[in-house]
């Protein structure tokens, strides 16, 4: 059996119960390491709080190795229960939905553990999640490389009212291009596109295409460390939340639409001013 | 302080260990009882599965105790640990936005305590969670009482090639209209809406409205007891969904937008073929 268990945003404790029972009762337990463990205080050198938890040990499961070696965890399933942990709910990535086609193509039965994704957590600051459209992925533009389709994404949602999650870009294990013109693979550092980075590519686009699609007075949500203890909200324009140091990744944004009484009335508790104030107190 | 906490969509087991330790901590728990508990082994006549898994004995909160009673509760919590329970996740539903501004207004600290809820757990199917559009409410049809705002929505979302995610009307102590009569609250038996009624329910619109937005040969996926033991993924046209049995509720439906590869390759294991090859089997 292969058991494909969400591990939802914050920490090691945000595992359900039927997640922990399952992983207790698997022979191998892997953990996808393609999206971001930073907040499960899992570094190069050990995956502890997981590990101690579970009483067992993990294999760190690369984009990498997932790809390479899918075949081999995919016998293990077929043999004995083997667990494949994810932040977040499972199916957030396509990578995941990869891995299970792959398993049922090889008649490997599968159990999927749900839990909380940034998808559903970001209904926290009020805005109503059956008003969002189309979720947009903003990557890391390069001197050569700056795609704008999600332009006429949150264009879309805009003329409709809705409200656009934008998902920022993630680089963890990238080969550098040196070491790819070297013919061994050598790695970047890991790369967390931060929420100024995000409005400023957001910004850089309607510059060059203008279609006044949105401006640095159209007001977002910001969102660092969601579902964490330290967790950051603060709602202003673009232009407001350029100046706030949302600090360690991962952040996200969402562009607010047209709003309902209800939901402004959340907002309120998130305004720049609101955090400032509360930021004086501690 | 309040703790709002999501109990996830499956059973008792699936709050996440936050949650439990949190619920631990607490001298009054309350559950949310205006969406659905079925699948907790809640009913009428107690809450044992949770109680007994807490440890503590839990308050059925109706909409109606939520609305009467909020400020006994926030004053609750104001002076000690109080759990608020919710099906899914905390703001799947207004309701709870409303509690938590409530809350704050007053200067109750809040907790909140993520775990999946059926926005994002649907993405099970394969349908790329990054790929719906808006959601829409189905609410159950009267002889009197025809809403169909939701066409313009899922037009506008097939326009763009997006999925639609189709939340099914729940009626639970709903008073009977003879009750009202009468002045004394009788209630109703809880309703809830089945797959078969709500693509009868589109289909009919769409016949009245006539602007082809789906028609009966239109894919869609349904979906009864997301996240149990026993639940229920068929894929198909509405025409095919209109065959089957899906059971007890809860109940809901994608319409399927435009498709990627990846997405088909796992909607082919949840087609009306495979479910009926599943059934010869058991």
């Amino acid at each position: 059996m292969l058991y494909v268990i969400g591990l939802g945003l914050g920490d090691e404790r945000d595992i359900t119960l039927k997640g922990l029972e399952a992983v207790k009762k698997c022979d191998k337990v892997y953990v996808e390491a393609y999206t971001s463990l930073l907040s499960f205080g899992l570094s190069s050198s050990g995956l502890s709080s997981l590990e101690e938890l579970y009483g067992k040990s993990i294999t760190l499961a690369d984009r990498e190795m997932v790809e390479e070696k899918v075949d081999d965890i995919l016998s293990e399933a077929r043999e004995s229960n083997v667990a494949f942990l994810v932040v977040g709910d499972p199916f957030g990535a396509t990578t995941h939905t990869d891995l299970v086609v792959r398993a049922k193509k090889l008649g490997v039965e599968v159990e999927v553990i749900h839990n909380a994704s940034v998808m559903n957590a970001v209904g926290l600051c009020g805005l109503q999640l059956y008003r969002y459209g189309e979720t947009i992925s903003l990557p890391f533009f390069t001197d050569t490389w700056r795609p704008d389709s999600f332009y006429e994404k949150i264009q879309s949602n805009r003329v409709l009212g809705l409200h656009t999650l934008c998902l920022l870009d993630i680089r963890v294990k990238e080969p550098s291009l040196e070491s790819l013109c070297r013919g061994r693979k050598q790695y970047e550092p890991p790369k967390y596109m931060t929420i100024g980075t995000a409005i400023e590519q957001l910004l850089e686009v309607e510059h060059s295409r203008g279609q006044s699609v949105y401006n640095e007075d159209t007001t977002c949500v910001g969102f660092a460390r969601l579902g964490s203890k330290d967790q950051m909200v603060v709602a202003g324009s673009m232009k407001e939340l350029l100046t706030v140091d949302f600090g360690a990744p991962l952040h996200c944004l969402v562009i607010v639409g047209k709003t309902h009484p209800v939901e402004e009335e959340m907002l309120e508790f998130y305004t720049l001013k609101e955090y400032l104030k509360s930021q004086k107190k501690t």
